[in-house]
């Protein structure tokens, strides 16, 4: 299945659990958009595509179960209910880029409340059947810059799990070997989620891609002792400058990268470049909660003393200056960004 | 207590189990000197200074219990021990100081067996009384850097645990406390043994000072929003050209720090820098199980798939020129290194 699907029988959402991974498969059903929003919040639906789709599928929700009698009433019903699903988590662009995109179909649409419920839905299905379409595109782009034998570092999970399906820096990696090249990948396990060792692993045993996990501090290591060739990170916002918002540890990542001269990859699809943002300090970056760092245990024993504190912004900057080139579906863009970014957005294909 | 110290009612070895901190504080001894090595190997004792400090008593120890009724043979035995002691843990270089510190004494000493058994446990106790006395002379020194009110971040554990007492880094963090100075500490928690989050938020602790635990890839979060005054480290071994092998992270920390304009100290006793090291690329870097990185849960559940593999190397490799300077207990050593270092090092006081 999908990471996040409609259910056309019950007319409700369906997502994998990704909590609850790599222990346990588990799929979770939605019948109300406070839910979807409550799921993206507490990180059942994670990765900035998937969160997209998942608000995108809200919004279609709230339509299907709105009581509204007439057209008017209906599309105020979207609003509010977009409005729920836009403050579930800030740094993602893409979560407002579908919401958006549903509600302007919303606005746009002449017929019956049936009509446009009907249309909200059909939106919220085409931004998922995209996302997956959108990746597979970017993945032949991306897969052209490894070489037989790569090694590879990757940051965070960006594969099937974070987007619908398919994944951005994930199925870059996912292409090449499906296209027959030798590729191995050291995983960053990224603190505090573990989205590396919980998800990528688990995803890269599925595909049977070779992998060491590594602690997200040893990446330097790998870069500065030669062992690796490239680095693919996803995002969750890139600004029109080509500064990359990602999982937190992205930016020091890159420092290593470029003091080492490896080729620093973000995947992204034109969904997740926000033009409106002339540079990246203007995105906003999420700060959660302490217990993700303190709750880890070894050997069933707590990592911190009690009334420890901490601090968890989820996601860091990383200027452009650090950035090689971003994979978009439309092709690679290379720096000047501020020029090269735009065009690839706007003029579809590159 | 001390981290390591000797127990002359019963000639023996005692320690601080640190693998049980900070929920459980354990004392444990030694009576042979391959328990003491087996110790250093788990990380019982860690930190640069402690295992020397630990070294040495396992050499003291050895000659305690020799059978040796001639003072020939009596050497070789400690050569033995000095072997299988040397052969725990590869990067440190305090522990070969050490051992051949004491090993120097016995085989200059003249005297009978009695006479060499006492000279090397004075030996071994001077090394551990003058650790204690080094770091507070550095402490002394570095404490001057640390403006009332700084932020700074700190890597792994280097206060009394990795120390005989006081600590390196830390020591300086406790000794600008001690002296009124309002000082801040964003704790890396760093993974893959967690030293931070286990044994120097627990030291913070015991001190009252302020701080906040964070993950190690979210130290450039922190640095490139303006947050953080001054980065402190230990060092592990630092070589003649004044590269610094520390702690798995320590590279990718003072890129970040540097890319940020956020002065970069390590803090190290003479006895870390080796100086028949021309460069830090000849510091062996030892690799640990895997099961440092694969061992951690959350909410009781293993947090990566069945079968994962990992690496984990313990240490890594920072190039002088991103460090701001040196504190030693002879005082700030400022590049150029390869002439500055020697000086500090031979030259007692700087």
């Amino acid at each position: 299945m999908r990471t996040v699907e409609w259910d056309p029988t019950n007319n409700q959402v369906r997502m994998i659990d990704q909590r609850l991974l790599p222990g346990k498969f588990e799929v979770v059903t939605f019948t109300d958009y406070h839910q979807v929003a409550d799921a993206i919040r507490v990180m059942v639906v994670r990765g900035a595509p998937a969160i997209g789709a998942a608000a995108a599928f809200g919004l279609a929700l709230a339509a299907q179960r709105s009581s509204a009698q007439d057209v008017t009433a209906l599309r105020a019903d979207l609003r509010d209910a977009a409005e729920t699903l836009q403050e579930a988590r800030p740094t993602a662009v893409n979560l407002s880029w579908a919401l958006k995109r549903v509600l302007r179909v919303a606005m746009e649409s002449s017929g019956s409340v049936d009509d446009l419920k009907q249309a909200v839905l059909s939106e919220s299905q085409r931004i998922a059947d995209e996302d997956v379409a959108i990746n597979k595109r970017m993945a032949r782009h991306g897969a052209a810059l490894i070489d037989d034998g790569d090694t590879v570092i990757h940051h965070c999970n960006t594969g099937a799990l974070a987007t619908v399906d398919w994944g951005t820096a994930l199925g870059v990696i996912r292409m090449a070997h499906e296209l027959g090249k030798g590729v191995h990948v050291l995983v960053d396990e990224t603190r505090p989620r573990l989205q590396g060792a919980r998800l990528t692993a688990w995803e890269l045993d599925q595909y049977g891609i070779s992998y060491e996990l590594i602690s997200d501090n040893a990446a330097g290591y790998f870069l500065s002792t030669g062992q690796v060739r490239k680095v693919f990170v996803g995002a969750d916002r890139v600004a029109a400058n080509g500064d990359v918002a990602n999982k937190i540890g992205t930016y020091m990542l890159a420092l290593a990268a470029r003091d080492n001269g490896v080729p620093f990859y973000p995947v992204v699809p034109t969904s997740t470049v926000d033009l409106e943002l002339a540079q990246g300090s203007l995105i906003p970056i999420e700060e959660r909660e302490s217990g993700e760092v303190l709750g880890l245990q070894v050997d069933g024993q707590p990592i911190a003393p009690q009334g420890a504190r901490a601090r968890n912004p989820a996601f860091d900057l990383t200027p452009n200056r650090l950035v090689t080139a971003i994979v978009t579906e439309n092709g690679l863009v290379h720096p000047p960004f501020t020029t090269n970014l735009p065009k690839a957005v706007l003029e579809n294909p590159l």
